[in-house]
C-alpha cells in the first residue's frame, strides 16, 4: 500500500477521532503549534533556505521568489493565526435545527466536520499552517498538497505542528503532507473519492482549471476574480473614486482586487479623467473602448480579452455604458461570480444591482476589497469561493463543515 | 451551435430571469402545469404506448417495464406533486443571516437559486416532472436527460409542462430536456460546466458512479443505501422487531430499506429467532455470519460482498457483534453514509451511537424508512445525499438554494 491509500487510510482514521475531539483541547493544539513554530523557527528557516537554493539554481525570480520565501516575521505571522483561530467559536457539534414530528419523532439538525479536506496549492508555505489550522478548528483532517518548489518547507512545517498537535492530545496524522510532489500524486489525490470529502485548490487559474477537470472528489472552486466596479450616473462621484482607487490598488495582486470599471456614460465626462489622474498616478495602465478613449486618448485600447481579464496587477479595463441593466449584463457576462460593486446614490438602481448581478458578493456603495472573511466578521478564510455548491464567497469555520440529521424515536415504524 | 451549447445558453437566460420571478408566479405556474397534464393526460399516454412498445421490442420485461408505465393515476400523482409545491414556502429572496461591521458595512447573506440544474435520471418518466418542479419553485432552470427508452413520453411531459409555465408567466426554457439519448449527450451535459451549475444523478449505482468519474460539473451524489438496523444490547425486543421488518420489508427497493442486521451477542439469541420467522414469513431471503448460523442454520452463509451489499430486494445481511463500538465500526467500513439505526433503550449507546456513526442520517429506535424530506418534514425532496459537500441526507427546496452576500456601505473603502 502506498502513496494516496496510505496517507488516506491515516486521514480517514485521523477524521473519525479528530470529530470526536472538545473544543478545549483543539484550541490547546492550536497553541502548542504556535509555540512550536517558533521554537523551531531556526529549523523551519533552514529547510526553507534549501527551498531558495534550490529555486535560485533553477533561475526562478522576482515574486516566486517573494511568495517561497519565509522569514522571522512571516513564521511569526503564521503562529498567530493558529493562535487567533483560538479565539472563534467551535461550529461542530452545534444543533443549527430541531424539531418534533406529529408521529413523535425529534429531528436535529447537528453541524458535524466535512472530514478529510484534500488542499492543492501552490509555492507559498504559508498556506500549509493556514490551511491546516482551518481544517483542523473545523474538525477536519487535512492532506496537503504544495508544490515542489515549497517541499523542504513544507516537510518540516508539517512534522512541527502534526507532533506539536499530538503531544497536546489530537489523534496522530491530522494533518499530513503529501512528499511525493510528481505530478502524479496532486492525480491520484484529485481521484481519492474513498478517502477524501472535499478538496481545495488555492492557487492560480491554471490550478484550479486542472483540479475541476480531473477530479472525482468534490471540489470548491475558489479564487479567480475579475472584479467590476460599476459608477453609476447617481453616482457621488467622491466615493466613487476612493473606492475604484481602493479596490484597484490597495493589493492589486488579490482575487477581491478590481480589475474592470465601467461608467455610466452620464457621469462619464465629469468621473473619467478625474479617476484616470488619480489611477495613472499610481502607476496603473487602462485599456479601455471607444468611448473612453474619446475622452481621454491616453487610454490604450482594450482587446476583447481584456474584458475577462484578471490583471492581479496594476492594469484596469474601463467601459462606459448606457445603463445599469447594460452594466448588470456585462458584469454577469464577463465577471468571474466573484465581487462586483455599484457606486450610486439611487436605491432603485442599487436594489436592481444588488438582485442581478450574479456574483457572490455585491458591494453597494464599498470597495470590493471587502469581499473577505475577516472583512466580514466570519473570521479566518480558507479561501473565497466563487461556485454555488456548498459555499459561496468567504469560506470560513462553518464554510468547512457540513450536517447530519439524528432522529429519536420510540419504536416508530413508517405506513 | 448545437447540442449543449444550444441547450446550456438558453438555460442561462432561463435561470437569470426565473431568479426575479415572484411566489405567486410561480405556484401560479406550478398549478397551471399541473392542469396541463390532466387535460393532455390522453397524449402522455398515448407517447407512453410508444415508449412501452419500442421497450416491449427490445424484449425487456418486468420491472423496467412497470418503471416506464404511465397511467392515469400515476399522471395525476404527478399533477398532485406539482400543486403540492404550491403550498411549501419559497425559499428564494430570503435574508438568512444580516450584521452590520464596525466600519458600517451592513452584510446580508440572501437565498438564491442554484442556478441551472442538471438532472440525469432513468427510465421513470414521473422523473421528469417531479424533478422539473421541485427546481422550478426553488428557482433554478432545469436541464433534463432522461432515458432512451423514456423518450417519447419525456418529450411530450417537457413540452406540456414548459408551454403551461410560459403561459402562467414564467420565461421561456426553465425546462428543458435533452432529446438526443445517445451516450454522447449525458457528458456534454457532464462537462458543460459554463452552463450548468450542478448535476444530479438519480437513478443506479452505475448511472452515480459514471457522473461522479465524467463531470467537471459539480455533482450531488444521492441514492445509495446499505442501510443498517443494529439491535443493542439493551434493545427493547418488541420495537426492534417491528423496526428491522419495517425497515426492510415496508419498501424494499428504496434507499432508505435496510440491508444489513446487527445483532448484539446478548440478545442474538432471544432475538434473532424471532426475527428471522418474521422476515422469513415476508420472503426475506438472510444471509448471516457464523454466529448468526450457529442460532439458525436455516441462514445462507454471507459471502465478502453481502456487508457491502445494496439489494433493494427481499434479502438481509446479518451478523452478530460483540459491542456498539463493533457496530459503529462495521457500520462505518461497510455503510454507505446514507441512514443507519441503533435499537436500544441506553441513552448512552444510543447518544455514542448517534453521534460516532458517519452518516446522513442516524435514527434512534425508529424505522430507516424515515429519512425521506416529507417524514422529515421538509417537503418533496429531489433526492437523498450521501456525500457532505453542500447538502446531505434528504434534498428538499431550501438544498437546491444557495446564498449571496449584499454588502451595504456609504463610501467604505479598505484601509
Amino acid at each position: 500500500m502506498n502513496g494516496i491509500d496510505a496517507i488516506g487510510k491515516r486521514a480517514r482514521t485521523a477524521a473519525a477521532a479528530l470529530a470526536l475531539v472538545d473544543a478545549d483541547t483543539k484550541d490547546r493544539a492550536l497553541n502548542a503549534m504556535a509555540d512550536a513554530l517558533i521554537e523551531h523557527a531556526g529549523e523551519v528557516l533552514k529547510a526553507n533556505e534549501e527551498d531558495l537554493a534550490r529555486a535560485e539554481a533553477d533561475g526562478v525570480t522576482g515574486a516566486l521568489i517573494d511568495r517561497l520565501t519565509l522569514n522571522e516575521k512571516r513564521i511569526e505571522d503564521m503562529a498567530q493565526g493558529l493562535r487567533d483561530l483560538t479565539s472563534l467559536p467551535d461550529p461542530i457539534g452545534e444543533v443549527v435545527g430541531s424539531w418534533t414530528r406529529p408521529n413523535g419523532l425529534q429531528i436535529e439538525r447537528v453541524r458535524v466536520p466535512l472530514g478529510v479536506v484534500g488542499i492543492i496549492y501552490e509555492a507559498r508555505p504559508n498556506v500549509t499552517v493556514d490551511a491546516a489550522g482551518i481544517c483542523l478548528k473545523s474538525g477536519n483532517a487535512s492532506i496537503l498538497r504544495g508544490s515542489s518548489s515549497a517541499i523542504s518547507s513544507n516537510k518540516v512545517l508539517t512534522r512541527i505542528i502534526d507532533d506539536a498537535g499530538v503531544s497536546a492530545g489530537l489523534p496522530k496524522n491530522c494533518i499530513q503532507l503529501i512528499e511525493d510532489t510528481a505530478r502524479e500524486s496532486a492525480k491520484e489525490l484529485m481521484r481519492a473519492r474513498e478517502y477524501v470529502d472535499v478538496l481545495i485548490p488555492r492557487g492560480g487559474p491554471e490550478l484550479i482549471r486542472t483540479t475541476v477537470e480531473e477530479s472525482t472528489v468534490p471540489v470548491i472552486e475558489t479564487g479567480v476574480g475579475n472584479c467590476h466596479v460599476y459608477v453609476d450616473a447617481r453616482a457621488d462621484v467622491a466615493k466613487a473614486l476612493s473606492i475604484v482607487v481602493n479596490a484597484k490598488t490597495q493589493r492589486p495582486g488579490v482575487c477581491n482586487a478590481a480589475e474592470t470599471l465601467l461608467v455610466h456614460q452620464a457621469v462619464v465626462e465629469e468621473f473619467l479623467p478625474r479617476v484616470v489622474d488619480v489611477l495613472s498616478e499610481s502607476g496603473v495602465e487602462l485599456r479601455g473602448d471607444d468611448s473612453a478613449r474619446a475622452i481621454r486618448p491616453s487610454i490604450v485600447p482594450a482587446t476583447e480579452e481584456d474584458w475577462d481579464a484578471e490583471y492581479l496587477d496594476l492594469i484596469m479595463a474601463v467601459g462606459v455604458v448606457g445603463s445599469v441593466e447594460e452594466a448588470i449584463a456585462r458584469i454577469n457576462a464577463h465577471g468571474t461570480n466573484h465581487t462586483d460593486a455599484i457606486v450610486t446614490e439611487d436605491p432603485e438602481a442599487a436594489e436592481r444591482f444588488a438582485r442581478e448581478v450574479d456574483s457572490a458578493c455585491v458591494m453597494v456603495n464599498a470597495s470590493t476589497r471587502f469581499a473577505d472573511g475577516g472583512e466580514f466578521g466570519l473570521g479566518a478564510e480558507i479561501g473565497i469561493s466563487n461556485q454555488k455548491l456548498h459555499a459561496r464567497g468567504p469560506m470560513a469555520l462553518v464554510e468547512m463543515t457540513s450536517y447530519k440529521y439524528i432522529v429519536r424515536g420510540d419504536g416508530q415504524v413508517r405506513e
